[in-house]
């Protein structure tokens, strides 16, 4: 579970903890209404109307239960019409409101979920938006600390 | 689709919306940094952590496909388990942070939804909530103003 203390303020939720970080950083986040009123809608449509799509669609995917069941298909559906919403608007612009920001660092982790099982195939702008996020010295770095954590921790 | 707009700035997504709204009274999220976190950590915990879970949940109820296939037996393992999580929290408090947000605003509307389908039969403490949210007078009017405005339209 995601967790992340700041002095005196201990906050859960990836979402929250991107927002805490965006408001403190202006290279995450621009400060002006209007830009930043565009980072938080892509943002919430990250974690909320993709990921509510994506997330069960990789659990049953995880587990191998994509069978021809209508309940399968229902859900593989759900997605597929957020994707197709994506996809023209990834191949017309590099990051999601206007430069690099915590909408990027949310979107592009709920796609790299779907890519990792093959999902993005007919979503080549969604595909390379994923790999530019993850090509980010940041993204680099950030991953690999977190690999050493997770070894440390075995 | 959820769409606001407020002078110049014209804002999708629920989650952005509410927090649009929220920054504009202290009525629906107090100002001070400890008080509007806690505020924002369960407005994404209600977007993302449950209704992640919950929706997919609800459009297989909904479309009657919620069979013996081991696909939805995990989505509905997927939701219990954040049901069992929210209950003892809205067993021990009347809101979410504190007083009433626009993180209730958030959490009641996707509980209720669970609810509508039965969702919430074991779990009195959600469905208590849920009652005590959507009996508020702000929320009687606006549900009524939404219903008038569906009815104009037909």
């Amino acid at each position: 579970m995601p967790w992340l203390t700041d002095g005196d303020i201990s906050i859960f939720e990836s979402g929250a903890i991107l927002l805490h970080l965006g408001e403190r950083s202006e290279t995450l986040m621009p400060p002006d209404p209007r830009g930043r009123s565009e980072v938080l809608e892509w943002l919430f449509a990250a974690f909320n109307s993709v990921e509510m799509a994506s997330l069960p669609w990789a659990l049953l995917q995880f587990s191998g239960e994509t069978d021809d069941t209508p309940g399968w298909k229902r859900l593989d559906a759900f997605l597929t019409v957020r994707l197709q919403r994506m996809e023209p608007v990834l191949a017309g612009r590099e990051w999601l409101a206007g430069r690099f920001s915590i909408a990027d660092i949310g979107m592009a982790d709920v796609l790299r979920l779907v890519d990792r099982f093959g999902g993005l195939a007919e979503y080549p702008a969604c595909r390379s938006y994923v790999a530019r996020a993850t090509g980010r010295h940041a993204f680099i770095k950030a991953h690999a600390d977190q690999m050493a954590h997770f070894a440390a921790a075995d």
